[in-house]
């Protein structure tokens, strides 16, 4: 049987991951696993699109019954990820990437097989440029989300791959070679090698 | 420091490595590694760049040193792989691969780290005619080596990576993947997290 390959994919705000990862997923083989979140959906939101929106009693009994692999409360909404949705899409054939940050990527190593990539910015320099050209953050949020991006850096040492957006392109590229590259895994070869030995 | 990876290829007679390391290794940052062997030259042959040349007795004295990674003896001559020159390579920065039988791969997974992978036919009915065309074999000697791939493939499931050599120039862009890909480990990138720290 042929089953996907999850990623977990994590980096600092602005290391430019989001970007990244709208290139990677033009690839057919790969999806993105749609969160779940009890906050209401924003004007123009599907349900199953863009989250699955549940209540927060829902979202608690999904807990309860073991089927959420991480989690976070953030302004007073729950966000995670549902085991069943990720599960449903390894089986079809598909690999599943999993954009989160190095707390919910620590929950899911736990009870989920996965392949962990930490996207690094080229300098804290170039962090804080980019951060700063968003024009949305003030010099306190800035600083804050510069104090967070090193103590996410810290985590790199324990992921899988480390790869540096320094050009965007290159960056695509690398992370494409990746999925390829654990596609040929013996253990995701197994039924080549079967075959050959009928 | 940056330091280079070892990388060990197996496959069975007929399954067209050496043919695909021959043209993976026109990348500059990787090396094929030159094995000792304690038979004479053959004419044009050259010490140092084909095999080291040694005596029975240096190439023992070597082993007693711990200075072999793996060797079998063939004809009543000694071949291995030195781990003296594998250790000078990586430490340069350079990737080292070695060709070598799923024993000696064995070997040197004993003593140092290494990315292992093995190279399958498409198919066994393949296998059969790429040595048919070689027109060296005999049916008894094509037939012991058929049965012989056959039990080198049964240790492909114990390796880090299979790939299927159908078309030649995808396997080779294959390995080279891997190549990629494994200097993207965070053990190799911790220069590049520990630059981001300072």
């Amino acid at each position: 049987m042929k089953f996907g390959t999850l990623f977990v994919i994590s980096g600092p705000s602005g290391s430019g991951k989001g970007t990244i990862l709208n290139k990677v997923i033009d690839d057919a083989n790969v999806s993105l696993s749609i969160s779940a979140t009890t906050r209401q959906p924003r004007s123009g939101e599907k349900d199953g699109v863009h989250y699955h929106f549940m209540t927060r009693e829902k979202f608690l009994s999904e807990i309860e019954n073991n089927n959420v692999l991480e989690y976070n409360e953030y302004c007073g909404n729950l966000y995670g990820t549902l085991k069943s949705e990720v599960e449903t899409l390894l089986a079809s054939g598909k690999d599943v990437i999993l954009e989160i940050d190095v707390n919910g990527a620590k929950q899911i190593a736990k009870s989920m097989e996965c392949v962990r990539v930490f996207i690094l910015p080229p300098s804290m320099e170039t962090l804080k440029q980019r951060l700063s050209l968003r024009g949305t953050e003030t010099d306190e949020t800035l600083n804050n989300r510069i104090n967070q991006a090193h103590s996410e850096i810290d985590e790199a040492y324990y992921y899988d791959y480390v790869v540096v957006n320094d050009e965007l392109e290159d960056a695509v590229k690398k992370i494409k070679s990746i999925l390829e590259v654990e596609r040929l895994r013996a253990s995701k070869m197994k039924f080549k090698i079967d075959r050959l030995k009928k």
